[in-house]
């Protein structure tokens, strides 16, 4: 049994995870750390815990550090870089929700988080939490910078055909629609029911921080800059993502070239690449899927990739567990067998 | 390894069965029965079965009683009493989420559900699966008759206030509210998303055929007739049902004698009693528990109860798991230690 | 023309008042007062209102009183109390929609809102602005306490049944489940998308404030105390709400009886008492509408009333308008003609 | 008084229409045919028209000819072909609201709809009812093709910048979100509630028929062929269309010439231009506004264009109502000072 600490357990992040945790068999939660409930149970904040229950705590990171095999820090971008290094020191493993150890280049993340990184000197060990591209790498870090939302669903969409070179590296377009859960759980009037329901809005045009995170990433598997245009979301829903992505086949690329590109894959537990049909949010909601189609317009001159995931496990807590089973040599499955709820 | 069948495995009861049992450990589906997709692969229907898939077959009973230990049927009323007698004589154990066999009388049901009851001869063998109730029963039964999904809300709310003499038998209102779910699959235009979203209606008031269920065990609780007046209505969301339920208390009666009554559930897996809160619907969807909780409003001379659920879950296919556990004898959470989503 | 302000223009219901006047004939908005956000325009808040805009001004009472001929006062109760006088005394006739000029007795709002009332004097020449009841009175006098929401739901329901004595006054419930708009514009978790869609809860059972309101009123109606069972329950909508309330129906009362009283309603143009059906929400949103259905189920002995309103519209920023057209001696119709949406 | 026939008035659109007409000054509906209800009144089918209702009748193209000035006929694509003809020979003047009319070629539309156009003769009379586009042509017709919902959406975003050469004719890329009132009133499986809510799907990528729409007149607007890429999703939402819009914009292009480009709708009551803000679908629901903003993503080389409008009415009925004031010479608001609902 490994000992696994959560540091930031009741937000929506946080307690998405001690549920997968919870049911965990190779998998011992020795501290549940809230700053805002610390003293009360899990279940007086997310009474869907009564009968998988943990008492809340103050965070010592010393103690905590002592006492885990595995640390994951759910906690604001910043508030992650002040603790990890401690975390790390203390002799922890350490997956990191936060943006902050994402991203190879410190530069990036203060031009678009606007503000310093605390933790410059763990860049460089720690490693992108991305199993289908760095699944050897994880195995052996002490840190892993477990990706995005929007990210993951991008980046896992276009990933092959760049890596393959089935379409340009420019003038890619993501358009990303995300269920409320993505904005976290705050008291903004912004998320009140009365003002997402029934209605979407697009946000952080031009602007929203995954889009370094989606071209750092795609500019590897290009081996050649890419940038592109995102534009995230908010859709009425709690969880789930869907990204349409408009790319440019290159020249006489056919539908078996980019069919022959996802066989990447092929072995992977969580990635679904439809044959011939379209992915809807509620084909993933509830499991660690992400599930990939796409249609070439040729008429259009356009290749169009739909690809959903659910924001709260493939995009956050289930990658981290599935990081977590990498880290510890675990069947890369294992807490993760989750049939989608579709309802 | 059981081995068990699902008739009926692709309206929503029946893909929630199939979604349960691909996770339980004990089980081995060696039949998944469709009418509409036989041919098909179950995740065609469902793609959220991509990963953990089967394929829809026509109904044969007599194979599917020779293949299975335990067979689920779900089908509409009526279609179950024409199966279910070949399947047990087939030597199948059968647990049947019809209405079909949950009655002990006859009558009851023939003027409920305003047909004839083709396998009368079987309803003073069957069970009625509620657990909490009739669990020594259910290990020695060869069918179960599984409850429904409001009723399984009310019943566990109001049988030990019964049971214990704390309310009136007299005079009980349950006012139940149920996600879109619960009214199937189909396509009739009252279930359409425009029909539903932002708005709620009653129906089938003082008609609904669970109110003779609940009456039934309602009455044996109370060891007097029972009559409640019981008014579903359709909530716009996929899962869940809240009953707000209005009673007497008896004169004396104070709050240690309600809470005093609901010791009966001091050692359920699944009944969750709250103490001083009320159970919103949120707190159980995904598990298979029922959360209950009360207030006594003494100015009022009114103890109201609230007793939420997952139809899809307690109310049906993990009440239906539950039951195959006792009957097996395996561990009666096995397969349903289910944190709820929250989310 | 009618010169008319609106203190408190941006919470739900003030704005849902903003956007009846724009469109009302006689009126002429003079001022349009918002402590939050004085100074920008109420399209800066509302985009809804760009072809309609109003610039949002701080409250300085005596110009409003000098300027206005009515006065709509849409603030929290208690702050209600603290400006109102002065209006009246300013010259002005004021139409509140807070719970502060409701009652006749101070000492029911004080026992129900746990607060001093800061104005008795004006409670004896305050009229309850319901107009079905008090029609005549409304139009004689300066100050109009406009009803609740839930309480306006109820009591037009239920009056004609307790004037004509066709229900029994003891033992009424009321299960009313309410729109998210109701708890109005707030920051609070509780109103989060992600807390309300997908569930239901029950809350205030026993203690909420509107309780107080409905028994007023009925206590008049049947010329008896009337104590109810009111439970308010939160629903995933924004607008709308349902009322599905339980009454004793008197020995002998036949249908028609019940028919019979809500004749009272015949000539009411905003009271639709259905025939054989039962209304759903969807039926009145965006009208100006209450609608009235019941089942009168012999088996159970009770009387099952299902009426709905829109909880902005008829339940606050409507029934607002009918009462300024009463007082101003307009067709009562007048701004209020609108086909619900269903849509 | 005009008076009006409305062919097809209990599909969703229908409806809208008929609810926005028994509010207009200016006229009187003389016939409201429905084939699937004739013989009931219109509140049998939606009981929000219970104030203001309509026997619905069988169609009898002779009768409806002599009795209206202008007639509306909502019914599907080829089934409009074939009754407008008699309606327009019979003297009166038509709104379809069918895909029939807004083609000047037939081949385009018989490539796009897969069926023969069996009203050709016509396509040359009839005017597209884009009023900011065609006001004059519309007054001068006796027949218009209503446009589209995602059409009105995708054009009126996009002609003022083809128009002004401020963007690449090429590459044009359409991300368009609609809510299910846009797949009509039917009984789909894919329409129900469970289905759809906490999801969103993509479908008809690359052959939705309103592509070809679109690009008939953005390719007149730029004088230049212009093909887009169109990709429809379906919402979780009943009514509100936003579309996101990805140009390339030309070289040298700075706000600006963005910004006047679209004074082109300076004087337009309906077409509202975000000056630094985007619209949400919140800000445009019940009012016949379309509103538009932009951000000019300079880093990405990209104009991301938001549109948003109601798609029953600006994107059906409110637009063949303005088309219908522009008939009759009615001041063009008439009927259509709706403020959005926000709520």
């Amino acid at each position: 049994m490994v000992k696994v600490s959560v540091i930031g357990a009741t937000g929506y992040a946080g307690a998405e995870l001690m549920r997968l945790l919870v049911s965990h068999k190779e998998v011992n939660i020795v501290h549940a750390v809230s700053k805002s409930f610390a003293g009360k149970q899990l279940s007086a904040v997310y009474p869907s815990f009564l009968s998988s229950d943990y008492l809340l705590e103050e965070m010592d990171i010393g103690i905590i550090a002592k006492d885990s095999d595995i640390v994951f820090t759910c906690l604001p971008h910043g508030a992650s870089a002040s603790v990890v290094p401690a975390l790390l020191e203390g002799g922890a493993r350490v997956i990191d929700l936060s943006g902050d150890f994402r991203y190879r280049d410190a530069k990036v993340y203060e031009t678009w988080y606007k503000q310093t990184h605390t933790a410059q000197e763990w860049l460089g060990k720690s490693v992108y939490g991305m199993p289908e591209i760095y699944r050897e790498h994880i195995a052996a870090t002490a840190l892993v910078g477990n990706p995005g939302c929007y990210t993951t669903c991008g980046i896992l969409a276009l990933y092959p055909l760049l890596k393959n070179g089935v379409i340009e590296p420019k003038g890619i377009i993501i358009d990303a629609k995300s269920g409320a859960s993505g904005a976290g759980r705050s008291e903004k009037l912004a998320n009140a029911f009365c003002e997402v329901n029934e209605s979407v809005k697009a946000y952080g045009v031009g602007t929203h921080r995954h889009t370094s995170e989606i071209e750092q990433e795609l500019t590897f598997a290009a081996n050649d800059t890419v940038v592109v245009s995102f534009t995230p979301h908010l859709l009425p829903i709690k969880r789930g993502i869907i990204s349409t992505i408009y790319a440019t086949p290159k020249d006489g690329i056919v539908e078996t070239d980019i069919k022959e590109a996802y066989t990447m894959y092929k072995d992977e537990p969580f990635v679904q690449v439809f044959d011939g049909a379209l992915p809807e949010i509620k084909h993933v909601t509830g499991s660690n899927n992400c599930a990939i189609g796409y249609v070439l317009d040729k008429r259009a001159g356009c290749l169009v990739i739909v690809s959903c995931l659910d924001n709260l496990i493939k995009g956050a807590a289930g990658q981290a567990v599935q990081n977590m089973n990498i880290l510890c040599g675990f069947d890369e499955t294992e807490g993760l067998n989750l049939t989608g709820w579709y309802l």
